[in-house]
């Protein structure tokens, strides 16, 4: 039985997370865990905010990448491939440079000359896919084939998940016990990752997800308590774009998230502009669903503690400002 | 001899910042160190960023305010006076808040409204004053007497020396003894602050200040041996347009700082626009003085292992954006 076989009955537990949490120290920063006077008094909870738009490469996705890599078989795989515009590529890119791993990124041929730099710029080989006519999943595992490299997805891998579960960890290590931990959920990599950790060092911990209004598979999935698959949604959230959750994601979901609601663009902006005002960071769309649903009180929080994670920080500043005015 | 009259003879010591350590310890934030690949490469130095943009009510500020308030007399003294447009202001206003304390505020009357808005939500009583008819200083001593209120100066003062030292303490604790130390310099209560903590905990350290080019009175004051005094210079860098140091910082710059050197605002920019871009924070202009100064290479600082103050973060977003605009 190959690795790539057993991966895909292998669902992570808190063991994991712990044993992510040991191979990433000192490769991955222990962001900051900041607090906001004018927050509390809005909301009524003691809200403290996991930063990980201030981890290397800007999002929590190094953690997972890191993990995963770490992971290999370092007799047989030495290099890696992954596929995605956003995030997830500079993780793998930036963390396969740390660990003296080549790899490949599949990138759509029109992504912005700056993220392919930065890709490039931590040796990653990168390869252009047309978005419009080619399958970069197929692309991915093709390449990964002819290499013999490492395919790290972006969500839907054991040590992806336990990687991203180490930021909830550190989050409640720093805090102490929590009464509601808030999590962004695209593929589900962060929010199962944070739940494993809630669930065992937080036992009477709420976990909930939030997801961009437009693209709730997430939500509706939990309800049904099956994957749902929805249309690619439209959202400022580009992180959270996706049709639907990792198989090894989803079981974790539905035995330790207690609820997945959503926000509106507009709320995610506003919560852009008050991170940016008030607290001095700059956080995407979608590092900001946790914090919208709680600071736009679709997450009722008065009287708790909360932990709320910020999941990235990549938005150019034209783009940035330009949601900030309205466009 | 009253209060006032023995301060002016009292030049803090390294005791005085860790006794202010202990006294905002629990009140102001221990704020984030934070780093960067691209800067370390860009440099070839280890940098280590002190965040105090992150600090509470965005500014370093803070910290002196609130040790100042904390070491007045408590059988007399239940109120202070303090005169600034900028992050001093606010700064007084929230730790007087804090700590029970009556808080008035002298500011121009054509201060930015958000700014007034959020001094008066701290609690404090604003004053107003014409400043292009009036002289804010004696406004301000003329209501502390009036009201049995102690003036609160921005940088001239022992408290507040020791208090603003206790940001390059904090940093030398977490990260170990460094090479160089990088610090803003517009009045000096940061830099003279901040050389007492590294001539104590990191002997070996060479101490920099930094000036905007245009208001580089602390350089001329160094080089001389006495205080020089400068018409009131123009920069972006709004928190450092000061026409001459303290008394009380005098001293210890003339003592534990090795050299103050100068950068242009459009090196401040190009540091705003790197700290935005590449590590997710705001940075206001004075709060990049000791980066820009180390990121243009002004300081050589390649193989060393270099503490840089980032001062605050208070800009708004469209001074921000336009001043990256080149506006």
């Amino acid at each position: 039985m190959n690795n790539q076989m057993s991966d895909l009955l292998r669902i992570p537990t808190f063991e994991d997370v712990k044993a992510a949490s040991l191979r990433i120290s000192g490769a991955a920063h222990r962001t900051p865990v900041l607090t906001s006077r004018t927050a509390d008094q809005r909301t009524g909870a003691t809200l403290s905010f996991k930063a990980e738009n201030l981890q290397r490469a800007g999002a929590f996705k190094f953690r997972g990448a890191f993990n995963a890599i770490a992971g290999l078989d370092s007799a047989s795989q030495r290099s890696v491939v992954a596929y995605s515009s956003g995030n997830h590529a500079q993780a793998v890119a930036y963390a396969a440079n740390l660990q003296g791993v080549g790899a490949t990124i599949v990138m759509p041929k029109d992504a912005p000359e700056v993220k392919v730099a930065a890709t490039r710029g931590y040796g990653a080989d990168v390869v252009f896919y047309d978005r419009y006519t080619e399958d970069r999943e197929a692309i991915s595992r093709r390449l990964a084939a002819e290499r013999g490299a490492a395919l790290i997805p972006p969500y839907d891998h054991p040590d992806v998940i336990a990687g991203q579960g180490t930021a909830a960890l550190e989050l409640i290590e720093e805090v102490g016990e929590i009464d509601v931990l808030v999590v962004p959920l695209g593929g589900g990599g962060l929010l199962a990752g944070s739940a494993l950790s809630a669930r065992a060092l937080s036992p009477n911990c709420t976990v909930i997800g939030v997801e961009p209004e437009a693209g709730n598979d997430g939500q509706q999935s939990l309800r049904k308590g099956e994957i749902v698959r929805i249309p690619v949604p439209k959202s400022i959230a580009d992180g959270a774009l996706v049709t639907h959750v990792g198989q090894h994601n989803f079981p974790i979901l539905q035995r330790c998230v207690d609820d997945i609601v959503t926000v509106t663009d507009a709320q995610l902006v506003e919560t852009m502009r008050f991170f940016a005002e008030r607290m001095k960071i700059l956080v995407e769309p979608t590092g900001c669903l946790a914090a919208a649903a709680v600071l736009s009180g679709t997450i009722a929080s008065a009287g708790k503690r909360v932990g709320v994670l910020l999941s990235g920080g990549n938005i150019d500043l034209e783009k940035f400002n330009s949601l900030l005015r309205g466009g």
